[in-house]
């Protein structure tokens, strides 16, 4: 089988395999096919894993992180050539949409939004089909390693405009960042960039608390210690914080957010959330509050690579872990067990 | 009792009396005396005749909006002086603390935010204590009448601020707003003033939907007919309105104005609520929606009188009934009754 | 000649000709070929007449506005098909550069910009080639016909672009439109979607303050018989517009705009400019000004379609002429006489 | 005399003295007398001093910022009380006028604005009245020095205000800024804060482009050396920069800002300018540039001293001379003669 490759295929809930599949072919004139020479998992696939995502057919390829090589692009695709090398956005962009056209991708109408490792095949795999090339791949700036450049796939414009722009940080800010994983560390490096006075990392895991302090974090709440709510309060003449970042997805810690914003505050939830939360209007009719919630767009993608390429954006820290592609396997289990293992993100190169 | 007045004076759940009191007297060198010409009852007064603001205490006289003439000011008030028309604010503000600086003064924390008719003596009554004059009452300006000013203490830049700038409406948007009452038709002319594609008002009653078309809606939907949500998807391509702002404040038409919008719409919620709602992240993690909460700020006032002065706001249609003083009772009870007497304002002047 | 066609060719300065010309091909894939139902006479037109765009060649088909039908699509074209009747953008974009992702198509370094009649052969002719159709084309609305559509080709987004929203005008402002041409009348337009409280219109000619009165002014000055700068303070407590639109093109109208508004005031240039104005910085450097420059986008389009089709936008009151293609010499006379003819935009048709 | 002190006195172009005047006492009931226990000297000062300011009256007292101590309060002003020790912000701000109630407290009509040191006596004396004290003078945070307070009664707002936020710098700016003097560098200072991808200072001085390496300049361009059109375009792949900051005041500087930029690009002018500028709109009419000009509000303050409090804003490194009050005379010549001494700001303090 001369055109087959190797690839994570999810195989049903709990299950998946690195496996002989067939190389993927273009479908559009816009399609470009990338070889994968780095990649990573992200939360969303242990999710998918676990079989939260319905929709997710048997056999799909995971995956929607990568940095790679472009292997063929169609007739129409006028950006990118063979031999380019390419980070590929989480999110694929029609770009002609209402929504593209606001670069608002994540909802794009017109085939795009997140779609890799989700309604098509994704990056884990040796190759693998990006849609819309022109407006899903960025060309890569000269002395960004691969590395450093797959952080911005997904995980550091989901904190930024998720979190960061959508909660609008402004400088002197006081901001709380519920949840330390990987995007909450994120959020934490993108609130860095709009001085804040101070910022306040909350979990429950000591190690998770370390590495905010690594990221930017001025204050470490442990919450399983100590009342997050009170703390803000101290710190900010009993007002609360004035924004504070969701980065868990579970009705709690949404709460928690709520209650630790001042009035005309604003509360930017990240976190993907499987059951409603309850919301106490009796209370916060009147106090001006705003909330957001988001899908990532990558819109932030130029920011991110001139920040990258200048040396003001440290990506690189949130890789903890690196492996073969034959080592996928490992890799899930080192990512899965992030509490053990100390994982952020872990990184599969092309050996 | 030579420096006594005629006020009406909470006694309780349910319990209101148009009685001798006496005459207000300066507190602070900020404050003003004003005498009251003209004044009006606001949903909220029906909320506490109920008993629903159990910090209100027996005694107190009701209201907060007012137009009169000013009768004493303290040494400290530079802007205000005796013999003055002004607009009394339904909000008061210090001007100083960090709220106020920003123009946020329904949450003023120097002693202002909504205390009139609430914290202390309110406005329905022969005269009435303002404090923090300077920052808290508005020079009338010339060729507008004590009925359409009123209606500028607190309705019209409620709608305005709450509705439809936290909304962030914009021109060519498709709004829909949940509830036709006083505060609902005040967010609609306050949307018109953002040149919207289209206005859609929704609301069981058909007197009232009858009202938002002479206000300005161009599409009405009776909630008790028909699905609001399919209707505004059909004038939308499926996709739901770009702003909802919510005017009823209860569970229902809150979880309504969310599931109206479209991705990246605008929900804001000018409703007083009483229960706390339910808010299904479980699906809107991901549709990037914007929901606010507020009190009112009359940080807006200064625009709204321009509009009024020059013709292009039209306050004097909210005014359905005129009363004198000594009709008060009857007042509240045309008001509190507005499904039979399709009241939306009643005016109460003095004679 | 099969594959013929008529068209308007620049001839050099003050030379031009409907005559016959090649039918245009597809040059890349992302284009499409336009028949031309409508098209119209820009200022810039005439400018270039005079041979003030240097850049411009002699066999150069002028014009960059139409409403036509698609004759042919690119491989590359995706949402666009033969016989769909669309309206063209005067600005074409690539869609993908750095500009284009953040709608400033105007701007466009990817091949697009203001090319149509410019760099490229225009739409004053049969047939048209309109490059990046996908991004430089509209769908037309149901129930809006070829004469008010043809509007939005390039005039009313100016106005409402460079003008409104570059002016930042919001409710309640008091805007001074300096030029009631075809340009100023359409931000006189636009300036209406805000809900100012006073437009003010500033020309010499009577029959263009006329018009200005249709299209929303409110008070009218004729800058040959009376002050400006003192009939806008008058009307503002002497301090000034809050912004000014500059609708002309010549020195003495950019420091008059300047002139107009009062301290934190907004000025708006709209207009093209031959030479260099003089910017007092010795009494403006305290003031708050902001003063903008720009060339259209039409990214607000979609906003404007919308507008259109609600019947919000009134934009066939532009059109004071009508001629058939075979006419285009009698309409450029006309248009060129504005003065005399009270010409505001001529619509050419396809007969 | 038993209510003398000493005070620094113009007389008349060229001439000061530090000499014995009478105390001020208060005129208005919201007035603050401050004993001023820290200084400084502002480059306005030295315009005055060459007579620049004609309106300026000779006997008045210099100087508009300080750090002092407050010993006497009219009974008007409610947040000051005897004793504390406060920011005189050089922005006195009546708290109640149309600008006031915006925040553009430079603007003010209602008496305040920059009066001290130019309409009022001034701060570079034992005492000061300061007007609207409750507006017009800040509570100092434990912890911070005189000196680094000091630093935000004037220049780093100025830099903030009308230079970052006027030029609205957003994470990934390329940010040029022309003019290294103490206001460059506090622009520098505040760009930072928004996580810029590259910070360009332009000066002539060496030693004031070391100074801009050590307050956060990335690129550092002598253009009596280097053509900084050239430096910036080739940072820029041929655009320009996202934001040029005019930090000097006269027409060439302002020129070269204009000219730094790149379409869509912001100029923020805060230059104290003597003379007209040349803007050339024959060629800028179409790149969609935003200028603006500006007076300091020293409405960030609250944001300035957060940061200052929580160690984010490093305010202390601009003082590079330390002088007691009779030193003053020194002081004014070491600041006047910069070049030589390399001063930056000078700090005065009460023995």
């Amino acid at each position: 089988m001369e055109f087959a490759m190797k690839a994570l295929v999810y195989q049903g809930p709990g299950a998946k395999a690195w496996e002989d599949v067939p190389r993927p072919e273009p479908v559009a004139d816009s399609d470009a096919i990338v070889r994968v020479d780095a990649t990573t998992i992200c939360g969303t696939d242990l999710h998918i894993l676990k079989g939260d995502v319905p929709a997710l057919v048997e056999g799909r390829i995971l995956g929607h992180e990568a940095v790679g090589t472009v292997a063929h692009v169609g007739v129409a695709v006028r950006n990118v050539a063979v031999g380019d090398r390419v980070l590929v956005s989480c999110v694929s962009a029609c770009g002609a949409c209402r929504f593209c056209r606001n670069g608002r991708y994540g909802q794009c109408t017109g085939g795009g939004g997140w779609i890799l490792g989700n309604e098509i095949d994704g990056t884990q795999a040796e190759y693998v089909r990006v849609p819309f090339a022109d407006n899903s791949t960025y060309a890569v700036p000269p002395g960004v390693s691969d590395e450093e450049l797959l952080m911005l796939a997904d995980i550091l414009p989901t904190g930024f405009e998720v979190g960061v722009l959508n909660g609008h940080v402004q400088p002197g800010d006081v901001v709380a960042v519920v949840g330390a994983g990987p995007v909450g560390l994120s959020a934490i490096s993108g609130t860095r960039l709009f001085g804040p006075s101070l910022v306040v990392a909350i979990d429950t895991s000591p190690a998770r608390l370390d590495a905010a302090k690594q990221f930017g974090a001025d204050i470490l709440v442990n919450n399983s210690e100590q009342d997050p709510i009170a703390a803000v309060r101290d710190l900010t003449d009993g007002l609360g914080a004035d924004v504070a970042i969701e980065a868990v997805g579970v009705p709690a810690t949404f709460e928690l957010a709520v209650d630790l914003v001042r009035p005309t505050g604003r509360v930017a939830n990240i976190g993907v959330h499987g059951k409603p939360v309850t919301l106490h209007l009796e209370r916060l009719w009147s106090r001006d509050l705003t909330i957001t919630t988001g899908l990532v767009d990558t819109s932030s993608m130029p920011i991110l690579l001139r920040l990258l390429a200048t040396g003001r954006l440290n990506a690189r820290r949130f890789v903890t872990h690196r492996f073969d592609f034959g080592e996928f396997i490992q890799a899930y289990d080192t990512f899965s067990n992030a509490r053990e293992t100390g994982a952020l993100k872990v990184l599969l190169s092309r050996s």
